[in-house]
């Protein structure tokens, strides 16, 4: 593989500028959220001109053309010709993955990433020098989560963000392994509930707790929580704090947040909460190394 | 197309999270270039431990093992396994392309994209709402070249930029057509003379010019004329002063710069100095809508 990429990129260097200009195709993508290009496309019943869409954005014109040219080349909308003009309209892509509406939508993941995350990344030379975490870097705590959750809507954003990921990967994560021999399973760091959510769909016998601070809670019940979720709700902090019984403990995206010292102590906690010979102890890593689920 | 994106994306969306973590990749490179990282692997003349690069580099040895091993998934660096310990070395694609010494270095590219264009891009859902180019949203000047050469350090970095452009296509550029029938050929806006040097490669016999402000001349000459260079420097304006008589005129990266009106303008007054029936007139449209090279 190192030698395929050395060998066309030596003629010219097409993949490098691909990779160098990454993060132009990833603010296309954040601008027609923020935009509501893809909304605007879910809800109209015809195909649309640039200049109707500017007019309906609030934007101008030539900035709104040039913005669904590239969007229609990566072939996120689609255009069509017609008596010489452009009309441009979404894909199945755009109005699941990329409309607010969406049933896997994205576009809370997207917000975040845009709003937060890339103007943190902008400092990522100076973090690998000094070691620090993103956060650290640019808003000078040493705690992961006072600084992502430094105000009510910065909380919201990272739930929102945690909430995409788990709507598209959730169900198979919880369909990886067997869970049904599980009758209680606490979500430790639940956020949104949206894992919890998928853990009762697919489980319905399994009571299903998400274990997270009372203000992640409240957020939660406020903005996440669906009419039909059996999922209930703890508060309690699962690092400083005791870990309720349970048959299975589930540790979404948490083992990456923390030092190897801290998560030692965690799992050496959970360890301490388990039923010895009730359960088949697994340790599934999901989503390269930064997802872990421990089922003690 | 748009039919294939769609129905590999309804699956699981791979291709949208690559788009929307593009940026990432992009800050890999840039942090490696910013850390020295291409230049440590090009003058090493064996192998090295994350450990032996962190201390090099003046840099945290776990950021430093996670920034190289992304490149070694991108197949930018080569990695080894010797008695267990991870040893990485530049690849032929990092020395050319991506160390500050490399025959094509893409470098001063990758500083400027880094350290300017990048934060600009944070902003394009505005410029997109209030159709202005990245430096008025952000520097809040209507002319682009005020912005961009708002320091001395502000214009060597975007004469790197230029100058990396016409490094990798600049040969390419010049041999397209034959150029051989024209004897005086003027490079306007020549910037750091790269396309220049180019011209004056393939066409030894005729007598390039670049025509520029004062004070990007001044900076061409101290930092990017090379011994050998037999490129001539005018001082000019071809926007507000008169254009020199030439037989061909360049213009590179330009037209894409300047509002309709302007660019009418300036096409005008190079027509009225051109010589009729001497030259065989041509339009070339070069790396997409965003260079052109107009031959009179």
């Amino acid at each position: 593989m190192a030698e395929h990429l050395s060998q066309s990129e030596l003629d010219y260097p097409f993949k490098l500028l691909e990779y160098i200009n990454g993060f132009r195709v990833s603010q296309v993508i954040f601008s027609a959220c923020d935009l509501g290009v893809f909304d605007l496309f879910l809800r109209s019943p015809t195909p649309l001109s640039a200049e109707a869409v500017a007019r309906e954005l609030g934007a101008s014109e030539g900035g709104t053309e040039r913005l669904l040219d590239v969007l229609a080349g990566f072939h996120i909308l689609e255009v069509e010709v017609v008596e010489g003009k452009a009309l441009y309209s979404g894909t199945d892509v755009s109005n699941l993955y990329l409309s607010k509406a969406g049933a896997k939508s994205l576009y809370d993941m997207i917000v975040y990433f845009s709003q937060t995350i890339y103007p943190l990344w902008g400092s990522l030379a100076d973090a690998i020098r000094e070691r620090k975490n993103e956060h650290e870097t640019n808003i000078e705590s040493e705690d992961l989560f006072k600084a992502a959750y430094r105000s009510d809507e910065e909380m919201l954003k990272f739930m929102g963000f945690m909430n995409s990921t788990w709507v598209i990967d959730g169900h198979d994560v919880v369909t990886a392994f067997d869970l049904s021999p599980f009758n209680t399973i606490i979500i430790l760091g639940g956020c949104s509930g949206a894992l919890a959510r998928e853990v009762t769909r697919e489980y319905p016998a399994a009571t299903v707790t998400v274990l997270d601070s009372s203000a992640v809670l409240q957020a939660a019940r406020e903005h996440f929580l669906q009419a039909d979720d059996t999922i209930q709700f703890q508060e309690g902090d699962f690092c400083a704090g005791e870990i309720p019984p349970a048959d299975l403990y589930v540790l979404p995206r948490i083992i990456h947040d923390w030092k190897e010292d801290m998560v030692v102590q965690l799992l050496q906690k959970i360890h301490g909460s388990c039923k010895p010979g009730v359960y088949r102890p697994t340790n599934m890593y999901l989503y390269g190394p930064s997802s872990f689920m421990s089922t003690g």
